[in-house]
């Protein structure tokens, strides 16, 4: 038994915030404003796991709006999808995570966030970063996309 | 032998017109702009469909602009992708959607969605809705975007 | 052992310049701008793959803006590729591929597109396209964007 999910999330830079992304801190790169910590690949991670296993999406599971969220690590929120899949009978076989966007410089610490997040995960999270040609949003550097694959089986 | 398939589609909104989207009505809600009845979610899980089992995608399956689909139910166009795989000897698994977009507000007619979308896919389907943070066209509720993913396994 | 992978590859056209997509000539097409020869379709289908499998993206592969890559043909990247994938016991099982953008008109070509791109993966490769309603920058004809889904399994 497989199945998989895909997860999308898209946050504004705010250059005032400190950029927490893919679960590590990005000292001098513009953050992304959220009500939680903005970690957009934790979140397209989590939607795309929760989506696998067909047990909703990451506002029913944390609540982002609510006051107990406000300014919350988001790699919390990896954990607690992975608890709900586990409960549920499902455990994660891979992750692929797509972030688009022109910050932060991201290959120089590739390793160091695949390793981060395949740890949260519990299995392996691949990410790549790529531009969109000063394009659209994202190519105007206004925010951030991220696009998450997974696939998960039964445990 | 198990195949990925990946879907995408966007529909302006069009207040004028009533919403279809998931297979459900949407009354109160913004309408999608279309030949068809403008279901984004029904055309993006045709096309992951259709793409998994290289059986081509909607337009090919319907000829979306031709005379006897205007204003065409979708769901008929998601039996008739069922039938293809099946007469190609594939069965879905699960299909996974992403809905981007302001409108409409989803998350209380979650449940009944996904119900109606796996009735019509024979499998399940999980359907979650984000938004962009105010961001390009769907950030400034020009319209809708759909992001469905599918895994089909030989039936 | 099974992975999934996705890739992601925006370029914005320029006219003067011949259209490469999906390993063939379009002539009378706009083309794309790139160090390479800009084929964002052979491009996703790499990130995909790459990501799949854990080796990175097309940028460490091939040094996308160093001096022996400029105008090279991207067919060359998705051999490179697959050469990864079997060196660390990797193959292709299948990728969907979705094309968003007003041109070329692809449908025509769709069955020669498919076969050229199967024949470098090594693996059914689906392609199709669709357009965005006149929304955002493909909607207004800046650019091309590309979506590719993998599938992979242990060889």
């Amino acid at each position: 038994m497989i199945r998989v999910g895909s997860g999308f999330d898209v946050h504004a830079y705010d250059a005032a915030a400190p950029l927490r992304l893919a679960g590590l801190d990005w000292p001098g790169e513009p953050g992304l404003s959220g009500h939680s910590d903005g970690d957009a690949v934790c979140h397209a991670v989590v939607d795309a796991l929760l989506s696998a296993a067909g047990l909703g999406d990451i506002g029913e599971l944390v609540g982002v709006d609510e006051p107990d969220t406000e300014g919350a690590a988001s790699t919390g929120f990896v954990r607690l999808a992975r608890e709900r899949l586990t409960a549920a009978g499902w455990e994660p076989v891979n992750v692929s995570v797509q972030i688009v966007g022109n910050r932060p410089r991201f290959s120089a610490r590739r390793a160091e966030a695949q390793l981060a997040m395949s740890e949260l995960v519990g299995a392996p999270v691949s990410l790549a970063a790529t531009t969109t040609d000063h394009l659209g949003f994202t190519g105007r550097g206004e925010g951030l996309a991220v696009i998450a694959t997974a696939l998960i089986q039964q445990a």
